[in-house]
């Protein structure tokens, strides 16, 4: 017997149906003798309705009535969850943010968990009774109602299983698992078995959308071990968990491109000390978020070039905010670049092998890819390149990398 | 300056626009220097919707989880009009059934309010913030949703009403008042200015939809002093009162009809002791709601005929529980009509006025209109009549008790 946190995304949630579906899931694990407790999304599409309300209802909502507002979709989901598995005979009751509670900060629309109360949810589970959370909600020390964020009920998730101390936290989504890379792009693509928190973290950073990044750092910090798997289908899933639990290590656990980044080159800037930071303050201030930075050695008369990344959706504001500092920071002039994509591999094998980049850059380099930047860390390498050799470079990397599976049943047809 | 508890349904609350006309209705009564608590229904539809999802997901959902799931349409529409006040520079915060608490009996679905937290929203709305709180929904003892069943919007309000000592408790609903019939029928009905607790909750109980009657029975249980005026215009409403604050009594404050009964008559039923128990027992464990009940004196051989009315929809019900208790009543055949309506008049004039009820026979009598049952109350008067002259006996009763106001103005017209 084993105590479960199950969680189900929006998809999953769209519709009675779909309900059903997962009451059925969850009935399987409460008949195999687990103690379960399931943490729930609103259906699809009806967050974004209540947000369209209150952005109706005003531009600047106030985000306390904001997440009043936004939070009732988890409580529908939740009471509606808990019909369905008595229906099948399955005890079960809900418990809202307020009930259990789960105590956040008052930064609301992006609150924090801090505490979770357990005691009655507990002691409900050994009852025998599911217990069904609405992710996503919280409540204040003071008593208001709070939501965590778009994507957080993972957290939620997470955060219930640490405090319940759950032998596992299985996240059903629209996919089974987490792939060495997007198998749109790679049909040779693998399901990997187990990848750790810190790979995890790193490929939800570079825009793996499986999991969302702060349920990751939880889950890191708690040790709650993490199973990704889909709803849609019985295949075993991905588990993450701690470095030390993984037996074959990989090399690299999987290759990942972002396309939502864009380029800017300060051509000529004086090489002198504070010129960086006369750059990186104004676009902190306009939360401006700066990721890959290079700076060229000094050229000829004292000056020389920088160039960094922002998203692609802060590139107009960025250049305004660069624009309007020309003359404190003191460049030549500026080229924006909307047309580039950053891939990285990431693995945590990488930390006690060398030659990691050397193989990236010899693969790149081997199609004519030419590489603008490039930024690493313990257990990650990431180059920007043209957008258009997106594709490419991943099939390029995933096999100088040995990621390749066999050909898919599709492409033996074919 | 006062303390004004307003209560808007779900009409009133469809969609941001409305919400905003709500929003301007309250400002006008803060910026007149009033303290305002303001009730709200979810959106029109909305309650619909949740409860479809819930018959969906089980027949026989748990009332426990239903209320977690229709509450929710309530905790929306809250948090988007205090976001549209503040968006008109008026203070204004949500207080859920939960925070308040509003305390309500266990009776899940169809709870009863026992008691309201009035500290916090006291000082809050002394601090001039406008209170806004969802209607139709609590708090068991132990901390669980509970909703006071369809309608319960209007008994929140009062309840609040008196439990914050409010001047005065304003119901805008999508007609401007209460008439002494329905206009649609006459079109020279008149809105009343005044009318008494006992006549809005006969005119409740027979029909009229103005107010639900379990809020009558609470304002007049706490002389809360009820209006009911529209969103949509500024026409001055109607007043609920108590019968001391009555200045100049009319005799009738209104004629209605309700279409919704139907008649059985059991023929030849054994005019002996008990017979009347072996009738209505069964119908009342079957949850058949008995209305008027006539007994004719008995016949020939002992036996009479005894006929009663029943709501519509519990007409097959009935006769099902009395053919199948045919042996044990005794009685010979059962005739079931639903081809009938009732006409009711009703005043607290009635009360020291004799001859109420010698009218309204005499009027039906002079246009040949057939009356096959009379039940009366202190103050109402009520007859069954075939269905087809409901329109007919409602118009000459209204004139009968010199009710009829001018013509309209599209009538000076035609």
């Amino acid at each position: 017997m084993a105590r479960i946190v199950m969680k189900f995304g929006g998809t999953s949630m769209a519709g009675t149906e779909r309900i059903r579906n997962v009451a059925n899931r969850v009935k399987r694990e409460v008949d195999a003798g687990n103690e379960v407790a399931v943490v729930v999304s609103a259906m699809a599409g009806e967050t974004d309705r209540l947000v369209g309300y209150c952005r109706e209802a005003s531009p600047l909502a106030d985000p306390a009535e904001y997440d009043v507002v936004v939070a009732a979709g988890e409580q529908i989901t939740s009471g509606l969850l808990a019909i369905t598995l008595q229906a099948l005979g399955v005890h079960a009751r809900s418990w809202l943010g307020w009930q259990l509670p789960i105590h956040t900060s008052a930064a609301h629309s992006v609150a924090r968990i801090e505490e979770i109360g357990t005691d009655a949810i507990i002691s409900s589970m050994k009852a025998g009774a599911v217990a069904v959370v609405p992710g996503f909600q919280g409540m204040t020390r003071d008593g208001r109602v709070t939501t965590l964020g778009r994507g957080g009920s993972d957290t939620s998730a997470v955060a219930l299983a640490a405090a319940v101390k759950a032998d596992r936290c299985d996240i059903y989504t629209d996919v089974d698992g987490v792939y060495t890379t997007d198998p749109r792009i790679v049909p040779r693509a693998r399901k990997l078995q187990k990848i750790t928190y810190e790979e995890m973290l790193e490929l939800a950073s570079v825009g793996a959308k499986v999991l969302q990044t702060r349920s990751v750092e939880l889950a890191m910090k708690e040790k709650v071990v993490v199973q990704v798997l889909s709803s849609f289908s019985d295949a075993p899933g991905t588990l993450v968990v701690d470095e030390d639990d993984e037996m074959e290590r990989e090399l690299i656990a999987g290759v990942v491109a972002d396309r939502n980044e864009a380029k800017v080159t300060l051509v000529g800037v004086a090489d002198r000390p504070g010129v960086v930071a006369s750059i990186f303050g104004p676009l902190a201030d306009a939360n401006v978020n700066v990721d890959m930075i290079v700076q060229n050695i000094a050229k000829d008369e004292g000056r020389t070039d920088v160039t960094f990344t922002v998203p692609r959706a802060q590139l107009p504001a960025s250049t305004d905010v660069l624009e309007k500092a020309k003359d404190a920071i003191g460049f030549q002039s500026l080229i924006a670049d909307d047309d580039v994509a950053k891939i990285s591999v990431v693995g945590v094998g990488m930390k006690s092998h060398a030659g990691v980049a050397a193989t990236m850059f010899r693969a790149l380099a081997s199609r004519g890819i030419n590489i603008q930047a490039i930024t690493t860390s313990e257990i990650k390498v990431s180059v920007l390149i043209p957008k258009d050799y997106v594709e490419l470079a991943v099939r390029v990397l995933h096999t100088a990398y040995g990621l390749d599976g066999p050909a898919p049943a599709d492409g033996d047809d074919a």
